[in-house]
C-alpha cells in the first residue's frame, strides 16, 4: 500500500489548517488513528461493553474475552512468551513508574547502581530518581559524547556489579537515533542487573522482539502506535513480575481480603487494580491488528526513507542546524533555524497547515548537555508522503524568509 | 425524556441476547455509553487529536482547549471550587490510590489513625491497609449494624484525636444506602481528620457538591456514570493538593529537572505525568454534558423509584433475601434467591437476556459480616424501563422453576 492510501484510513489528515492542506509531523508526540481504531473502540461501546471478569452474563463474557484477546495481541506484537507477561497500564509513563517503585524499590540498597543516561525523556528519569532517593542507590549516567550519544563502551564503564537497574530509551526521542539495547542487555545480565527499555519511540517504528532484545522490561504507549489515549504496556519477565508487588489496591487484583491484610491474585491481573482501561486496550489491540497488516518492516522502511529525505533536504538549508548523528534517525528530525526561536519557527510553520513540536521534548538533561534552550522537532509516520516533507521544507523556507523582514 | 426515549440513545440496548431483548442491570459494574459520549470520541480522533500542551499547532491547541475544557466540567459538576482541584486519574481506584499513597503517608505517624468502615469496596480498604501499613498507623474501622450499616453515632466513637484521615463510600456498592458523609465531615473536621469521600456508586445517581458535602477528597469513575473506560477523577481541596507530592513521575508533569533532583508544576499537572488521558477525559466531559442535560435530581428520581418499584416486587418472591435496610436503596439491590448459588442466578438470568452481576462485588469484609459467600446484584440507571423490572422478575420466577425441578 501506498502511504498516500494509507493515509486515506485517517480521517483526521483530511483538513485543512489556515487553508493549508494538514501536514501533521508530530507523530512523535502522538500519533493519528486509523478508522480501524475508531470503529474498534465505536463497536466496543455499541455492542459488547460491560465492566469485566466478574460477569457471567453475555456482555460480560464479550467484554472480558475482547479485553484479554488484547492482551494476546500485545504479547505476541512483543514476542513475550505468555500473555502474563504484558500489564496494560495509562501509558509508557505508568508502565516506567511501576518498574521504577516496585521492582527497583524490591532490589535496590543503600549503595547500590541505577544506571540511566541523560538522554532519557523525563518518563525514563524522573521514576529512577525517586527510586534512587528512597533507596539510597546511586543514580549513574552513562557519559554522553558531544552529540548526545553513547557507545557500548561507555555502558561497560558505567555499569558495575553494585549495578541493580539499567534503564534507556531504545530510540531517543530528540535525536531519534537506536541504542544498542541487545548488547546493553548481555552488559546488564553479566553484571545481575536487569535492563529495562523504553519503547515510547521504537513500538511504533520498528518490529520490536523482546526475546531477542534480551530486556527484562519493556514499556511502550498506545497512543505513539495508532492507538487510543490513556492506554500503554509493560512486558517484565514472569519471573520478575512475580517477585514484585503491586502499587495500586483495589478491585480486580485480590485474592483474599481480611481486616489487615490481603493476598494478590496471579499475574498479570495482580498489577490491575480497578476496572482496567478496557475499551483502550481492545482499541490497541485494532492498533496491532492494523500495524501487523501493513507490517512493521514495511513502516519502518517507509519511516526511515522518508526521514532521510527530509534530512538530505534540511541539509542544504543555510543556518538550520540539525542535532544528534548525521545518520541513523529513525522517524525524527531534531532542529534550529537560525537564531529563531523553536516555538516561533513551530508557530510560523502553522500557518502554513504544517505541525511541528517546539520545546525541550521532555528531555532538559540533554538540551542542557547539547547547550541548547529549546528545539523544533519533525517527525514522520506511515502515513506521511514526501510531497508533505516538500510542504514542510517550503514553509520553512517562507519561515526565514519571514524573519529577515 | 420517557427513559423509553432515553434509551434509544444507548445503542448498546437495542439488542437480543439469547433471542430475548437485553435487559442491562448491571450499570453499577459499568455503565452503557450514550451515542453522545461515543461521538464526542470518534470526533476527537477524526478532528481534533494531538498530544495536549506542549503544541503550538492548532491541533495541539485545539486537544488542549477539549481536554482543559472537560476539566472545567468535572469541577463545575462537583461543586468545586476551581478546576485545578481536578486530576484526572485512570479511575476512582487510581484515585483513592493517589490519596493514600501521597497525603497519607504524608500526615500519617506511628499510631496515627485511619478510619473506613468494612462495607467498603476493595478500591477503598486496600490503599487504606497499605497506608497504615507503610506509617505505622492504625486501621480502624466502623463498626457495622446486623444489616451491614452504620450510624453517625459509630462514627462519633470511632474518630479521635489521633484520626487523620476517615474515607468511606458515598453510597455501597452492595447495600445501595448512603452513607452520612456530610455529618461525617464535621465530626473529622472537629478532630482534625480529613474526609475522603469513595463517590463511584453516587457520582452516578445523584446531585454531588463537594462543598455542600464538606468533604477534603471525592473519588469517581467514569465509566459509572456513562463515560468512557480508563478515566476517572479526583476532586482535592487546594490547599491539601498543594502540599501532596506526585506520585507518577514523567514528562507534562515537571517544571525543571537536574542530574538528582526535579520540580514540579503547579496544580492540576504535577499530578498527571505523562500523556494524559485525553479522549477519556474529552467523553468524560460529553458523558457529564449528557447527564447534567437530563437532569441530576431527574436521574436520581427515576433510579430510586424503580428500584423502589423492584425491591417492592421482590419482597413478593418467597425465598428471596435482600441486603440492607429495607428502604433508601439508591440504584441497585443485592439479593439471594433460596439457596440457589449467586452465579447460576445471574447464568439463568443471562438465558432471558437479563444481564445482573453475582460475586463478592470486590467487598469481602461486608460480605463475611452478613455471613454470605455471594450475591447477585441488580442495579438500574437512566436508561432501564419499570418493563424491564418486569422481565427481570419473571426471568427470576423461571431460575426459580428451574432449579425446583
Amino acid at each position: 500500500m501506498e502511504s498516500s492510501e494509507i493515509r486515506e484510513l485517517f480521517p483526521i489528515l483530511n483538513q485543512k489548517i489556515h487553508g493549508y492542506p494538514l501536514v501533521y509531523l508530530d507523530s512523535a508526540a502522538s500519533a493519528q488513528k486509523p478508522i480501524h481504531v475508531i470503529e474498534a473502540v465505536k463497536h466496543y461501546y455499541e455492542w459488547d461493553h460491560s465492566n469485566v471478569h466478574r460477569g457471567v452474563h453475555t456482555l460480560g463474557m464479550r467484554a472480558t474475552d475482547a479485553y484479554e484477546g488484547a492482551r494476546v495481541k500485545v504479547a505476541r506484537f512483543l514476542g513475550a512468551t505468555s500473555e502474563k507477561e504484558i500489564i496494560f497500564t495509562r501509558g509508557a509513563t505508568s508502565a516506567l513508574n511501576l518498574v521504577a517503585s516496585s521492582y527497583a524499590r524490591t532490589v535496590c540498597r543503600k549503595g547500590d547502581e541505577i544506571v540511566v543516561s541523560a538522554m532519557e525523556h523525563h518518563s525514563n528519569l524522573l521514576p529512577w530518581q525517586q527510586a534512587a532517593k528512597a533507596t539510597g542507590a546511586v543514580l549513574k549516567y552513562i557519559p554522553l559524547h558531544p552529540d548526545g550519544t553513547f557507545s557500548i563502551e561507555d555502558v561497560e564503564k558505567s555499569v558495575t556489579n553494585r549495578t541493580k537497574v539499567v534503564s534507556v530509551s531504545h530510540v531517543s526521542n530528540v535525536l531519534g537515533i537506536a541504542n544498542p539495547v541487545k548488547q546493553m542487555a548481555v552488559i546488564a545480565r553479566k553484571n545481575g542487573a536487569v535492563l529495562v527499555v523504553d519503547g515510547a519511540q521504537s513500538a511504533p517504528h520498528i518490529k520490536v522482539d523482546v526475546q531477542e532484545l534480551g530486556c527484562d522490561f519493556y514499556a511502550f504507549s498506545g497512543h505513539k502506535m495508532c492507538g487510543p489515549t490513556g492506554v500503554g504496556a509493560l512486558y517484565g519477565r514472569k519471573a520478575l513480575l512475580e517477585q514484585m508487588e503491586p502499587i495500586e489496591f483495589g478491585g480486580e487484583m485480590i485474592d483474599h481480603v481480611s481486616l489487615h491484610n490481603a493476598s494478590w491474585k496471579e499475574l498479570p491481573w495482580k498489577f490491575e487494580g480497578g476496572t482496567p482501561i478496557i475499551a483502550g486496550a481492545i482499541g490497541l489491540g485494532a492498533a496491532i491488528d492494523f500495524l501487523e497488516q501493513i507490517g512493521m518492516n514495511t513502516i519502518a522502511e517507509h519511516d526511515n526513507q522518508l526521514t532521510r529525505y527530509a534530512v538530505e533536504q534540511m541539509e542544504r538549508i543555510e543556518d538550520l542546524t540539525m542535532y544528534g548523528p548525521k545518520d541513523g534517525h529513525l522517524g525524527l528530525v531534531t532542529f534550529n533555524l537560525g537564531n529563531i526561536h523553536a516555538h516561533d519557527v513551530a508557530t510560523v510553520l502553522d500557518t502554513y497547515g504544517v505541525a511541528i513540536r517546539a520545546g525541550h521534548h521532555c528531555c532538559q538533561l540533554l538540551m542542557r548537555h547539547l547547550s541548547i534552550g529549546a528545539t523544533a522537532r519533525a517527525s514522520f509516520y506511515l502515513y506521511n508522503t514526501e510531497e508533505e516533507v516538500d510542504r514542510f521544507l517550503l514553509a520553512l523556507q517562507k519561515t526565514k524568509e519571514y524573519f529577515k523582514e
